[in-house]
């Protein structure tokens, strides 16, 4: 049996293009001679589509898109995913489901069984778990079909009571499809590859997976669809961070040469944010970007990453040095846009900074300056870059990094605004691998940038050092307490200094409540603040 | 059995509060002659006490509150939440349970089988569902202990496939108790004494019911404990948005007389909101609030709500009047902060906006005034309330209503601002009725703001009516859209216009992003904005 792996870019609750998308694909799979084309789960409709799922129109168009599908599956065979309607009475609404149509007919509909409600997944908020399991039989196949999480509990830990595979298995399937939706982090498909390396092994069978690519939002899919042989061996890999299309014969599994996955961390990081930032901007119909360039790293990497997404020609950098910008900084900001090729413009910010300070002597009489004035600064260039961006329809891009995002070190409605966060989940220290990266050819951003003490200049002589500790040991303990969920008291035993482990962690506490507002963050690790971190604001522990 | 129902306001994390409150309580209870005292789910962490529950230590935190609750279980019994490790080793690693302590052990752990993962509930995120049933026997009682949600599948909808209560009916239980942590919507607490008659009635068994209450960020509980005897009347009612202990003797329960319910909707919407707004404040440790006060009826309800749940005394009025605001707007304002005794100050804003203006001439060239320009009086505004913020430890209130939140009709950094949404999940329509109720024995709101045409007065003659319908219409189509999850087509087949519902629902689609910026909204409905609905930005259905 040929198999085809449809790996597309799919946009949520796009139904005439995910479909348009679907038709053309098995067109194409059917002049491959392909016997079966598999599409990733939930294609019909998108993921994550969240609470359009409630509106029993958004699941009519999904299963009108169905309809469709089923005209063309003459002499070839569909494997879709779908939201079905659970019709038992019992249990939530839906079904998250595989349709398999064959002969223009739905043959079986394969549902759900593991449903991921962790981390930025609330599967259980709309899907019933199934309890029901088949095989297929096609062609002399006979077809093991689940889907995403449904393969993942082989691991140590038994977060499911219950393994459908173990159940699929009984029936002596002779091959095996999982149809997924699996966001990308740095390094998480190493993880994909030991799981399906696992289940093939455990249950001796070859194995098609077939993964989302593109973003929605915040989630970046990489694609990197697969084909594991049965010994747990990756003998057929898809492209990351773009569409595919290829065929594999399961006559001929045992013959195909095994491919080792090479890809270096912040190579696929950069690719991620590249097509993170592309997909928002195709996906809401909008061309260009608005950016403020300080002359620090963040928004140099940004401006970088925005360049390669959009071409440079649609990205507007905008300079707006404040009394406390230095001379470097607009220069440094200057040459950059000129070895991107991008426009940029200079405002000064000191009339209008001049003019809030003066309208406020009253109310403030003579307090000394404090972080209200660096932050009026902020706030001033918030006003100028939406003002630009209303004004000519570009999308500002925020230029926060994590280390930032996570200590409260940023101005809510000053350089906190924006459509899309870039960097919100990249940590200083990456950021720098980032630049280093990006200058791994020739100088892009300017060796100046990289070298020079980080400072937001909104006060004389300051330096991020002032108020934060040295950038390395802060990251090494945000990762601790952010993605490994530590307690004070275990980052201490590790070694790290009490004082400064309770007054960062305390810094990330106290701060959520500046999170709540941040624009939506690409996600590139596995655990980013946004929807997959859910704390409460006026939580005491900790703070 | 005497059985106390202890209704009182937890903190999130807040285990030296929290667990202090619950000993004062048994000694109270104790000195009543109680032989049973009843807390709330979750009362030792607090409900929700989201992803703190993926920390370890959170965990052992609030199994040393319970240790020191064991100590004084002398004399008297008590049933308190608290999450507990699910040891088994299969499935999530916590329980939502309810522990039943006395004589300084713990006698039982009944863990929540009903995981709500709907609109604001995430439980399904953190806690194995139990599947074990066994009743408590107390002195001579006999105690089916249920949790929240295992005792609200009792209507027709089927949402789950098993049923708490009628595992534990079969070991002919006494007595139910269930503790509950249920937020507050209007006119929800007639569901839930709904729900509670339909228990009672189908099991034939009195039912004592301890619910949270207080206000954590969004979510409001409103207390209104119950007991209800066999028959499904109310016998006991405890405070709204209060603390309240009350005693119940199990032996007399036949004999109580019965309580009716009569809560005009109005005014529990004005003391949630007043609640809301109090304990978001006390729970951060802030004492005044600052609002900007435009002249229109937002402002003015924000702003007495404020006075009422902080003291007049610690609510900063600011008038921000631009070149195309009127004398009227100001006076009405003025005569607004009089009554209420509170304090204001007028900072006009035209240099700051001519100075814009001024700054972008080169960008804008002679490009006609747009929205660019009302949105950038809006953001100076944002600018000087949260410099006064900064300075002076404010928070600032933002004063948006849910039509205006819907449609989009507002400034993202500009009027969008704040630490907290007091009116984010109030229609227009109701804000009118709250400002009437608000002045049901006196003029508090000046009779002028109450009558004038709604207007944002951001260009000449501006008025709401030239961007919007009519609000009574466009509440309607609002709530059947994203109360009731209408598509474009039922609606319309309820006889609204369809140009009119499709430019509607359009608007409240291609503003998700706008609304994942806002503040924390104080909920006062069955799906307010924030964590309960959950939307797509890039998704593209009716946009």
């Amino acid at each position: 049996v040929k198999i085809a792996l449809a790996q597309l870019n799919f946009h949520i609750g796009n139904f005439e293009e995910n479909t348009g998308k679907i038709l053309n694909t098995i067109e194409k799979a059917k002049q491959e001679s392909a016997d079966l084309v598999v599409f990733a789960e939930l294609a019909i409709s998108g993921y994550p589509p969240r609470d359009f799922l409630e509106f029993s129109d958004f699941i009519n168009k999904c299963l009108h898109s169905v309809e469709k599908i089923k005209e063309v599956c003459t002499d070839i065979a569909v494997i879709v995913g779908c939201p079905s309607p659970n019709t038992s009475g019992i249990g939530k609404p839906l079904f998250n489901s595989a349709f398999f149509i064959a002969n223009k007919e739905i043959k079986h509909i394969a549902n759900k069984s593991l449903l991921p409600n962790y981390d930025i997944f609330d599967e259980y908020r709309y899907f019933e778990p199934s309890s029901h399991f088949e095989c297929i039989e096609y062609k002399g196949e006979k077809i093991a079909l689940s889907i995403c999480e449904d393969i993942w509990d082989v691991n140590e830990s038994k977060m499911y009571s219950s393994s459908p595979m173990d159940q699929l298995i009984k029936q002596n399937p002779s091959i095996a499809i999982n149809i997924s939706a699996s966001p990308f982090s740095v390094s998480y498909h190493h993880k994909r590859l030991k799981m399906l390396k696992a289940n093939a092994v455990k249950y001796s069978i070859p194995i098609v997976y077939v993964n989302h690519v593109g973003a929605q939002t915040e989630l970046i899919f990489d694609g990197n669809s697969t084909v594991t042989n049965a010994n747990g061996d990756t003998v057929l890999q898809l492209k990351e961070f773009e569409e595919d299309l290829q065929l594999i014969d399961t006559s001929g599994i045992k013959q195909y040469p095994v491919v080792k996955y090479t890809k270096q961390p912040i190579a696929e990081l950069h690719k991620a944010l590249v097509l993170g930032v592309r997909d928002y901007f195709r996906k809401l119909g909008f061309k260009q970007a608005i950016l403020g360039l300080s002359g620090g790293i963040d928004s140099a990497v940004t401006s970088v990453i925005a360049a390669e997404a959009l071409g440079p020609e649609n990205v507007i950098n905008i300079l707006l040095p404040s009394p406390y910008s230095s001379q470097h900084s607009i220069d440094d900001s200057v040459d950059l846009c000129k070895n991107l090729g991008s426009t940029y413009d200079i405002i000064p910010i000191e009339n209008q900074y001049n003019s809030f300070n003066h309208s406020l002597e009253k109310q403030f009489k003579n307090l000394p300056f404090d972080l209200t004035e660096e932050n009026i600064q902020a706030r001033i260039r918030g006003v100028f870059l939406m003002a630009l961006s209303n004004k000519f329809n570009y999308i500002l891009l925020n230029t926060s990094n994590k280390s930032e995002n996570a200590v409260g070190y940023g101005t809510l409605y000053g350089d906190m605004c924006g459509g899309l966060s870039v960097l919100g989940d990249v940590y200083k220290t990456q950021v720098y691998d980032l630049a280093n990266y990006i200058n791994r050819n020739s100088e892009i951003i300017p060796k100046h940038i990289l070298i020079k003490e980080p400072s937001a200049e909104l006060r004389p002589n300051q330096k991020d050092s002032d108020s934060l500790p040295d950038y390395t040991k802060l990251d090494e303990i945000l990762q601790l307490y952010i993605e490994n969920r530590k307690a004070p008291s275990e980052i201490i035993q590790m070694g790290y200094d009490e004082t400064l482990v309770k007054r960062i962690l305390k810094m990330v506490n106290i701060n959520e409540y500046k999170r709540h507002q941040t624009p939506p963050i690409l996600r590139c690790s596995e655990k980013a603040f946004g929807m997959g971190r859910r704390m409460p604001i006026v939580g005491k522990y900790l703070s």
